[in-house]
């Protein structure tokens, strides 16, 4: 298939780069600072290289590249909140043409879930967003194969980064400015990590399953969830849970209307209480107690897998 | 849809009353006792009454089951080994007649992997057997979604009961015939455990996952698993696992041509040290690392609730 890729940060590059090995071909990358295009197949480090060296990854546009010849336009740039744009005049725009679409980034699925389902129902492309949660987790999947109806709710640890925090702060005992800091003198926090301690980022993920889980005539988006981040999370309030044999994770739980994001105590004993930059998912599914995803993926090479696989579910 | 059920164990009792849960009739239950049929539906309360009472669910037998009308047959009967009879020849009852099959019985799909698909090939019928590997878990559904050429390796603990035991060895420092005694008084044990504790039901499951994953011109078998059991671990050995951090299960393993349980020493914190009668399935993905799958479902209704999960999954 051929693959056309807005947002060229560490995933989307990853995602470039793997193509071949899924099959794909790619026919344009793009992001804000410029474009390559060429229906023959873009070549990609060229395109990276020169993104690295002059600021931009050619001499095109985001438009060029959503003009371009691809069957498939995978959209994978870090989530805006608001109105979720540019992505979402991108998934647009590829679905007026009825091209597929996969998308990487959540942010429109989570905050214009209803909006997106009816240009799917007027477009010949298909959209698939299974990697928005967790990246490889087979989340989406499941709860369609088990059927929305038979599932209780859903929680999880949906953040990789928080949780990292939180498992720093747990087994060195330090604090959470501290480890914060140290992470991101280690490169693995973004500069702006508001987004994941915050508990944003897992809120996203409580809107696109809370919306895929369905409620009759109710359609979520952000602000229908209870956020709390784990900035205020003290170190003696896990040294306290600890002594009960529990830990504190930030769980993300949907459970029908009722959506939240906070810091809870968890039995050290619970598949919820992951460590490190993983990230879990627990289906609580009626007749048949509960399930649980999770993974030791975290690299952007695997988020990127978890993206191409989503374009191999494609039906064609 | 009208069910037709072989198998009036516990699953298949626990099924046959959770049919109409999931919006589906019965209109024959079965065992090698007897059975009961009926197309306008079958009163299971009854029949199960009765085979309490007098040995039997009814007047008919397991042929007049086959014969009944239904739309698709569940085969639920605990595993044979050899050539998987009478089970497999109820399956080629049911497609030879056009109709769907739901497997519960692992042994059918285990040991006539190919015969199996032929029969499938030549019928209107489907055939389902995604609960033959642990029950509630959605492996199949997820190698088939992933892809099984995407697929590394497959490595698990695959059989609750045996996991029951090592755990319990471990945590109350137990000998092995001690805590099997201990299981057998509380019922939790079969009378005769040897198909879980030797590593049989483990190795059935690894000749389906390597069926499934695919090997070109090789069928597998339980000829082709190198099997040892939890019969001859130490508590000592256990012991000496925990210095290390350490923990002893049995692991079931697929390494495309390799097939393999045995008791092996885990890392506590692995994903693969899951604790009691809860069973866990990891799937190494190419380019997306280790994706674990566990639940904490082993009840007689939650397997029920899995193979009609399995039936609901049938495209009609």
């Amino acid at each position: 298939m051929r693959l056309g890729i807005v947002g060229m940060g560490a995933i989307g590059a990853s995602t470039a780069r793997l193509a071949d090995a899924f099959g794909h071909s790619i026919t344009a990358v793009a992001d804000a600072d410029g474009a390559a295009v060429d229906d023959e197949g873009v070549d990609v480090q060229t395109a990276l290289e020169q993104k690295q060296r002059e600021g931009s990854l050619g001499e095109q546009t985001v438009e060029d590249a959503l003009d371009a010849e691809y069957d498939c336009l995978l959209e994978v740039s870090p989530p805006s909140l608001g109105e979720a744009e540019p992505a979402f005049s991108h998934i647009a725009t590829a679905l007026d043409r009825d091209r597929h679409v996969v998308l990487g980034n959540k942010g429109p699925v989570a905050l214009r879930y209803g909006e997106l389902q009816e240009l799917v129902l007027e477009s010949e492309g298909q959209l698939r967003y299974e990697s928005t949660i967790d990246g490889v987790l087979p989340v989406l999947s499941t709860i369609a194969d088990i059927g929305p109806d038979h599932i209780v709710g859903v929680r999880g640890v949906f953040n990789g980064f928080a949780n990292f925090i939180l498992s720093r702060m747990t087994t060195e005992r330090l604090g959470y400015e501290h480890v914060l800091a140290e992470a991101q003198d280690l490169g693995v926090a973004d500069v702006d990590p508001t987004f994941d301690v915050e508990g944003t980022d897992s809120a996203l993920t409580c809107s696109i399953i809370a919306n895929e889980l369905g409620s009759p005539d109710r359609e979520f988006t952000l602000d229908d969830v209870d956020i709390q981040g784990i900035t205020e999370v003290e170190g003696s309030a896990i040294d306290l849970a600890k002594e009960d044999g529990m830990t504190i994770r930030l769980i993300g739980e949907v459970q029908r209307d009722t959506l939240r994001v906070a810091p809870r105590t968890v039995s050290v004993d619970s598949p919820l209480a992951i460590s490190g930059s993983r990230t879990v998912v627990e289906l609580n599914v009626r007749h048949a107690g509960r399930l649980n995803v999770s993974s030791s993926a975290t690299s952007s090479e695997e988020i990127a897998s978890a993206i191409l696989t989503d374009v191999n579910r494609l039906e064609t």
